[in-house]
C-alpha cells in the first residue's frame, strides 16, 4: 500500500531551468518534503521522475493498485492520449499537480488531456503544491474508508 | 486585515442543487469549516456569495486590499472579463477554487476567463477544497512575509 | 405553487425598441394576457422582468420551487453559463421563449447556452408566445401530475 | 385551402425507435390528433410523412400555395440546403417543430439550416408539440388575415 | 435634455489599478473635465460608474432619450450581448470609447459586442479619450440639428 | 450522343420562387432558349430537373456517356458528396451553373462541393448563363474532338 | 431472418468508376461474393443498391428487424444524419465498409456521420471487404446468441 | 465609352508558367482573340496587365465610367480588400475570370474576397474563357440598355 | 518636423464611391480643413493618398521621423503585414482613422492588422472624423513633449 | 519471413482496464488465437506490447521487412506523427486495429493520424478484431503474390 | 547568369528599425557581404530592395531565368498568393530568408505563403543568414549542374 | 565542451525510407560530413539518434551544457511539448533542422512545437542541410564569445 507521486519530463532540472517559472527548489528537495508529510501519516512513498512517455505510463500502471497517485505530468499533459488512457485506467485517486499555473502560460498550454480523468487539481503553487496534494489526497483516501 | 472566501452564483444552493456533481454539504457548513480554519491561523474571515457579476466584482474590491482572496466564481469562471479585470487588479494572492473538476464536464467549462490572473487553482475536491484552498493560501501569505 | 413568467434585459422596452423586431405589445399588455390565461386554470402568476443576470437569477431560484417557469432571458440567453446553472437547477418544468425567431439573426444569437437545460422552446410568435409557453407548460405540468 | 403537417426521414418509426428520446406515441396517433384540431377549426389538414429529401421538398412545394405547414424535417434539419431553399420559397407561415430538444443533444443537431427562413420553432413537447404547433399557425393566420 | 458619460466595471479603480495599462488620472478628475467640457457648450452632464451589468443597462435606458451617450463598457465590451441590445435601442448617437488600444491587448479584448451598433468608437488616448469624445458627440449632435 | 442540361431542387420554381434573386423567366423559357442553341449545332438535348438527390444522381450517370453537361445542382452543391462522386466518374466535360452569384449570398452557399470536380463554372447571370454555358461546352467539346 | 448487404450512391458503377481508387471488380461479381459466404452459413442475404438517400433509409428500415446489417454508404457517410438516425434506430448489430480508406483521401471524407452508431468499421480492403464484413457480423451474430 | 479587359498579377508569363495548369497561350494572343470580339460589336477594348495591387486598381478606378469590365485579379483575388472596394465602387457590370478552376486548387484560392461584388463569373475555360467573358458582358451591357 | 494625414485605397474616391457608406464629402475638402487646423497650431501638414500598399509605406517612412501620422489606411488595414510592420517602426504617435465603423461592416472588416501597433483609434465619424484625429494627435504631442 | 501483430501503450492492461469499453479477454488469450490463425497458415508470427512510442517504432522497424503488419496503436493513434512516419516507411500492407469503435467515443479519439498511411481499418469488433484483421492481412498477401 | 537577392518592404529601415528584433546591421552591409560571397565564387549578384508587393513580384520575374534567387519577403511573406505565384513560376532554386525567427513572434507570422513553394529556408541568424544562404544555393546548384 | 547532432525518430532509415522526400544520403554519411566539419574548427561532436521522445529529451538535457546543438527532431517536432521544454530549457544555442521543406507537406507538418524555442532554422536542403547547420552553428558561437 502507500502513494506515488510521479514526475514527468524536464523535472529533473527543477530548480535549474527557468526559476523565473519554476522556482528554485530542486525535486530532491521535494521529494524529501513529500517524505516528511507521508511519514507523518504511516504512508509508504514511491517517488519517481522520468523524460519518457512510456515510461511515465509504467509508472502509473505500477501505481495504479496502490492508494493513491499525485502527478505532475509535465509538457505530456498537453500531448498524451497514451498518459490519460493509462490514468483512467487507475481505480485510485489521482490529482493533477502544476508547478506554475498553465492558465497564464502559452496557448497550448490550456488544454490538458489529462485534466478530465483525474479526481482532482492543485495547480500554480510551485513546489509547496506538492505537498497541498498529498494533503488532498490523504482528505480523498480518508473519504473513501469512510 | 484577514481574507475574503467569496462565491459566485447558484452556490447558495449548495447541498440542494445536483448533489452528484456538487456533493451534499451546503455554503453554511462550509462558512464554519473556513471559519474554523481561519480561527486557528488568528485571522479574521470575510464570507459570503451572491449571484450577481456587479456584486461579485464589488466583493473582490472590497477585498483586495486585505491579505487574500479564495474565490469561487461559478459560472462567472467561463463569460466574466470584468471580473478577472476586478481579479488582476487585487495586489493581493488570489486563489481560483471549483467543487467539481469543470475539465470533466461540458466543453464552455474548460475555458477560465479568471485562471489566467489568479495565483493558483484548486479543483476537484468537493467542499473539502474550501480548506485546502485557505491552506495553501496561508502558504502564500507566509511566503510573501518572508 | 404556481408559474413564475420572467423577462431578462431590455423587455421593459417592449412596443417601444425596434418594433420591427420585436412587435409594438409591451410588457404591460403581454402580463395581462398571461394572467387572463393563468387564471382561467386557477394557477397563480408570478409575472418579472430585470435588467441584472444575478437579479435573474434570484427570480429563477425564487421560481424553482413552483409548477413551472416560462423564461425569455434576453440576451443572457447566449452569455450567462450562470443562469443556465440557475435554470438546470430547477426541478419544475422551464420553457424557454422568444419573441423574434434568433436562427433569423445574427450568428451570436444562433447558440444559446440555456436551451440544452430547458424542457421545450417556443420561438417566434411574437407576443403570442407567452400564451402559446403557457399552454404548452399547463400541457407538462397535466403530464407531470398523471 | 388548408394546412399541411409534414414529417421527415424516421418518423414513420415513432413510438417504435428509442422511444427515451422520442416517446412512445405513434405517427398515427399523433395523425389523429392533428386531424381533430383542424376539424375543431374547420380547416382541411394534409397529413404526411417521407424519407426522402426529394419527396419532402415536393410536398413542401405542393403545400406552399395552402394556409400554413408545420413541418418536422427530421435529419434534413441539420443538412438540407435544398429543403430550406423550398421553405424559404413559400408565402405562407411555416412552423419548424421537433419532438426533442435538439439543443440537449449531439451538436451537428444545434445548427438547423431550416431555422432561419421559418416563422416560428417548437422544440422539445414531444408529440404535444404537434397540437401546440397548429395552434400557434391558427393564430398567425388570424393575425395575416386582420 | 443633455449626455450621459457612462463607465463599466472596474473604471472606479482609475489612477490606482495597472497604471502601466490604464494611466493615472482618477475617474473624479476625468468627470471634472467632461463638466467643465459640458459647462462650455451648455449642456448638462450626467455621469455615472457600476460594476454591474443590468446597473448599467438601466442607466443607458435612462439616458436614451437624451442627446447623445459615451459609453466606456469595460469588460462587458467582450461579452454582454444584453448592453449590445440596449445600445442599439438608443435613438440618440453612442460613442464608444476604451482608455487603452483593446487591439494591442489579449485576444478575447479584440472582439466587440458593442462596437457594430455605436455610432463611433474612440480607443487608446487614455483620459484625454473622454474630452475628445465628448467633442465628437457635439459634432454628431450638431450634425443632427442641422 | 448529345449533351444534358440538368436542374436540381426548386428549379421548377424558377419564375415564381423568389424573383429578385432568381429572375423571372421560366425553366420552360430555359429550356427552349437551351433548344434552340443546340438545334443551331445540330446537337441532341436532354433537358430536365428533379427535387431528389438521388434522381439528380440518376441523371447524371445516364448522361454520363454523352457529349456534355451543364448542371445547376441548386441546394445540393453545397450538401452532396454523393452528386460530387457522381460528377467526377463522369468522362465528358461538365460545367457548373448557377443562376445569382453564391458568393454574394450567404456563408453557407460559398463552398460548393461540385465544383473542385468540374471542368468550368459559369454564375451571376440569370438565365442568360444557360446559353453561355452551353457555348462554353461546345467550345469544350470542340477542343476534345482536335 | 437473415443479413443485408445495402450500397449507397454510385456504388452501381463499381469497376469502370476511377478503378485506381475503387477498384475494377463489379457489384455484380461483390453480390455475386456475399451469397456465397451467406450460403455457406444458411442465412438468407438481401442485396441492394440505390442512389437515393430516402431510399437507402428505406432499404435500413426494412432490414432493421434482421440479424444483421452490412453497410456502404457511399457519399451519404459524410452528410446524412438521416441515415445516421435510421441506423441508430436498428436493434440489430450494423457493420459500415468502405471499399477504399476515407481517411486516405480528401479532408471531407474523414467524418462519417454514420460511424459513431454502428457496431463495427470495415475500410480499405476493396471488394475483399464485403466478405470480411460478412464474417465479422457472423461473429457477432453468433457472440449476440450466446 | 467601351469596356477593360483587366490582367493581374503574373499573367504576363502566360504560355510559359505551369502551362498544366494555365495553358500555353500567350496574353497577346488573348488580346488579339478579345480585340477581335470587340471590332465584331464596335466596341472600344482597353486591355492591360500589372503586377502591383495598387496599380490595378488605378486600373480599375479608370474604366469604371466605362460600359464594363472583365477582370482576372489573380493572386489578388484571395487577398485584396482594397481591389474589392474598388470593385464595388464601379457602376458598371464586372465580371470576374479564372484561367484555371480556383476550387480544384489549394485551399486558400478557394476564397476569393472579389466575388461577392461583381455581377457574374466565369472559371475553368482556359484563354477562352476570356471571349465568354466578353460575350457575357455584352449581354449584360444588352439587358442594362434595354 | 510637421504631422502626415495619409490615405489608402479608393479614399481618391471619396463623394462618390457609395456616399451612404463613406459619405460626401471629398478628398480635397478634408484636406482643406486638415490644413486649416494644421495651421491653426502653427505645425506643417502633409496630406496624400495612394492606392498602392508599397507607395503608402513609402509615405509612412518618410513620415515617420515627423511629430506624427494620421493614417486611413483603407482596405489595407486588413490584410497589411507590410504596413503594419512600417507603421510599428514609427517613433512618432500614429492614429488610425476610418470613416464608416468596420465592426458595423463584413466579417472581414473586423480584424485590422495595423491598430495593434498604433497608439489610439478614430472610427465612425465620417470626414470630420479627420480633424477629431488631428485634434487627438495635438494632445499626445503636447503630451510627450511634456 | 512472417506477420507482426504489434500493440501500444496499456493494451496489457486488457480484460482488466475499462470491461465495458475493451471487452473482458486478455492480451494473452489474443496472442493464443493469434498463434492459432498464424500456424494454420504456416506464417511465423511476432507478438508484442509496449507502452513507449519509441519502443513501438523500433517493433515497426524490426517488422518493415516482412509480410505483413496489424498494428493497434491504442493512444499514439491520435498524436503520434512519428509512428505514422515509421508506419509509411513499410514497404509491407498495415492494419489499423482497434477494439472499440474510435467515431463512438471522444472528439479527440476522431482524429487518427496513422490511419492515412495503413491499407486497411478494423475498428469495433472487440477482440475478435485481431482475427479478423489477421484474415483481412493473408487476403492482402495473396493478393501480392499474384 | 547569376544570382538575385531580393528584399521586401522595409528591409531599406535595417539597422534602425526595432534593432531587438532585426539586428543593428545595415542592409548596405548586408549588400557587400553578399558581393564579397558572390565575388569569391566568380557569380554575378543583382541586390534589390522595394516595399511595393508587385515590383517584388517584377524582380522576382527578371531574375527566375538566372541560377537562383535568394528572397526575404518581408511582411508579404505571409499575405501575397500573387508572390507565391511568381516564386513557383521560377525554374531556379529560391531559398527563403529571415532575419528573425517568426515561429518566435505574433501567430499571423507564423503561417507562410511562400515557403511551400520555395526550395529551402534559412531563418533567424540575422544578417549572417544572408551569406548562410547564399552558400545554400551556391550547394544547390553545384548540384542541379552535377 | 562541443556541439550535438541530434536525430529524432526514423532518421536511422534515411537513405532506404522513402528517397524521393528524404534523399539517398544515410545517416552514416552525414555524421561522417559533420565529423569532419567539426574537426576542421577543432570542435568535439556528440552525433546520435533516436526513436523515442523521452530519449531524445535525455539526449538534449546531457548537451545543453555544450556550446551549441543541431536538432532534426523529426516527428516530434509537431507533437512534443516535452521536448519544447528541454529545448527551451538550453542556455547555448539551438538549430532546428529539417531535410525536407515542411511548409510543402501536410497540414500537420507546418506547426512546429519546437521552432518557437530554437535560435534558428535551417529547412530543405537535404543531407547539405547538416554541414549549413553547422556552419550557422560556428557563426553563433563566435558572436556568443566576442
Amino acid at each position: 500500500m502507500g502513494v506515488a507521486v510521479l514526475n514527468g519530463p524536464n523535472l529533473n532540472l527543477l530548480g535549474e531551468r527557468e526559476p523565473d517559472i519554476y522556482g528554485r527548489t530542486t525535486l530532491g528537495e521535494i521529494e524529501s518534503a513529500c517524505k516528511k508529510a507521508c511519514d507523518a501519516k504511516g504512508i509508504d512513498l514511491t517517488f519517481a521522475q522520468t523524460n519518457g512517455e512510456g515510461a511515465l505510463i509504467d509508472l502509473v500502471q505500477a501505481a495504479r493498485a496502490g492508494d493513491g497517485i499525485v502527478i505532475n505530468p509535465g509538457g505530456y499533459t498537453h500531448t498524451s492520449v497514451a498518459l490519460r488512457d493509462a490514468l483512467s485506467a487507475c481505480p485510485c485517486p489521482v490529482i493533477e499537480l502544476h508547478l506554475s499555473n498553465p492558465a497564464a502560460r502559452e496557448d497550448f498550454r490550456h488544454r490538458s488531456l489529462t485534466a478530465p480523468v483525474v479526481t482532482g487539481i492543485v495547480a500554480g503553487f510551485g513546489a509547496d503544491g506538492y505537498t497541498l496534494a498529498l494533503n488532498a489526497l490523504f482528505g480523498l483516501m480518508d473519504r473513501d474508508k469512510s
